[in-house]
């Protein structure tokens, strides 16, 4: 599809409007990087996360035992940003507010094997590592000084990793981020004016022309938004409205699991084992079964740095047609772990 | 000045709250990068941006004439994200909305030497790039269809340049970004209560304890905020309320031209020439002269990759004291430029 200017597009649930960048657009292959992936020992001496090592990491919290082991296992971050203790008083005087960053912070190893990357894992251990997200954010949310809970991986070291065995990381955090607070106000103003989840709006859109949509199951669907903010951004969402992560049940877990398990691996061998992160984003305590709320995982490739313009306007340039990029991720050969 | 569990401090001006990472927490000169610079010719045959070449880049549009040849020159970028011709009117329906990106996106050459960084720039050419900003914002700002205009600046890889020669850029946006309108109600909302500009409150703060103040002249101060969302993060704030850039005078721009350069050089020498990029902000064109913003420039070194914590929340860890920051850059050696 040519493309004679750059072109303004606007994400209906964010109000956020995105430039398609035409002149510097560039076909799907090119952003595959061409390194070869590194050849890793299954097990390593040094590193916290293999087994035999778990004298290196603050003490197991959780974990999912097999035959030979733990599979999946979960210890605080032994750099964490929050810590169960402390005292949320706001203190100092207006200009000088702080408080304890009290709240959670914990590490998910995604395997005991050190070189199998997470979007080679097989899709029962998928299975495993989101049954334990669930299980963890439900833990956090718990306690009623948590706000939102954030499960979130860094895959490789653009994406703000250095550890390359498997794992990731779920926050609990005792404030709503002001990014988020804005985040809710533009759902809430759809539903006041149309009494209906704008999420859900987007889903059906989504759904209704498919030449955006990755692959879909009876539960979820993947696809690249068509204001995509950045490169091969793809979300999963529930066909189903719920506000809250923690919320999903048995079946659409395993649903779940199986659709992230496969687009990661479209990434995987499309783009060469591309940096990415992914979050799942729920809404916070206030708003857990708001109809105007829908939670949804984002997987953002590590494509491109942002640069001064993005940081200063808060908006994206995207060189990548939304379309295209789709298109590219459903013709992906070679998706094995099934 | 010891810290025992990570804190929570909040931008009075964003209402975001931002994580001092104690655990995690570096010494100002851990953050140093240790390669060395590249060695450079002062010109090159292939660089688009080097004298003699100037038939590799589009039209002139503007530029500062020396003895020997312009010495700042201003052209159209050439993968610019805006184009000055196109229909803004919306299209598609509710969901698929869309319209032409029109605006303006120009490359400023900031010096015809190839091989001198932008830190390490005479104090009077500094003079002509900063003037330079001032005449293309004014001119953008010209514009009835321009709503935003921001000048910024992108050094290095990780800042997400891969050209050398030294150029900053100036976009002028048809829209105001949503990120942009959600930092505009915080000031609005205490302007309302207080009845003063958020911004001077800051600046007044900082200026009271002066432990993060970096250096200061007699119109500007830079300082790295009392909730810094990343390491050694600057803002070089007007004491003159004004809420754009576009409305600074002679004296004050060779002022601010001073303290650009002084910081710049600082962070050259202390941390070695790391990957940055600063961006000026200014009021939209609909508060051009609002009494509650307030036009400031920020720098931002890039030390730290985002990763997925932040992707999900907007919420930032910093892992570096504000005021040992501060600190460390107040006491850096060899500011050569002058």
């Amino acid at each position: 599809m040519a493309v004679t200017m750059p072109e303004l597009r606007r994400n209906i649930a964010t109000g956020e409007w995105v430039v398609l960048a035409a002149e510097r657009a560039k076909r799907p292959e090119e952003f595959s990087r061409r390194a070869a992936a590194p050849d890793l020992p299954a097990r390593m001496g040094n590193c916290p996360f293999c087994p035999g090592n778990e004298s290196m990491t603050p003490p197991t919290l959780a974990q999912t035992v097999g035959e030979n082991g733990w599979r999946v296992r979960v210890v605080n971050n032994a750099f964490g940003a929050f810590s169960a203790t402390g005292d949320l008083s706001p203190r100092g005087n207006e200009y000088l507010r702080s408080m304890d960053a009290v709240g959670y912070h914990e590490v998910i190893i995604q395997t005991p094997a050190h070189d199998i990357p997470e979007p080679l894992l097989s899709p029962e251990q998928m299975r495993k590592i989101v049954l334990m997200y669930r299980d963890r954010h439900r833990f956090m949310e718990c306690d009623p000084r948590v706000e939102i809970v954030i499960p979130f991986k860094n895959h490789g070291l653009m994406a703000g990793t250095s550890l390359v065995h498997p794992h990731a990381q779920i926050a609990g955090v005792p404030i709503v981020p002001a990014h988020l607070i804005h985040r809710i106000e533009e759902p809430l103003h759809y539903y006041r004016e149309q009494r209906s989840c704008v999420f859900c709006v987007m889903l059906a859109e989504e759904l209704k022309g498919g030449e955006r949509v990755v692959e879909e199951n009876d539960a979820f669907v993947a696809f690249i938004p068509y204001a995509a903010a950045t490169p091969f951004e793809a979300w999963i969402m529930p066909r189903e409205h719920r506000a809250s992560f923690g919320a999903i049940d048995d079946g659409e877990l395993h649903l779940f699991a199986a659709l992230l398990g496969s687009v990661l691996r479209r990434l995987y061998c499309g783009l060469q084992n591309p940096d990415y992160n992914y979050m799942i984003r729920s809404a916070p305590r206030e708003h857990r079964d708001a109809p105007f709320l829908h939670w949804y995982a984002k997987i953002i490739p590590r494509l491109t740095n942002v640069a001064g313009f993005e940081m200063g306007t808060g908006m994206f340039i995207n060189t990548a047609r939304p379309e295209e990029s789709a298109a590219f991720l459903r013709n992906v050969k070679g998706l094995a772990a099934d």
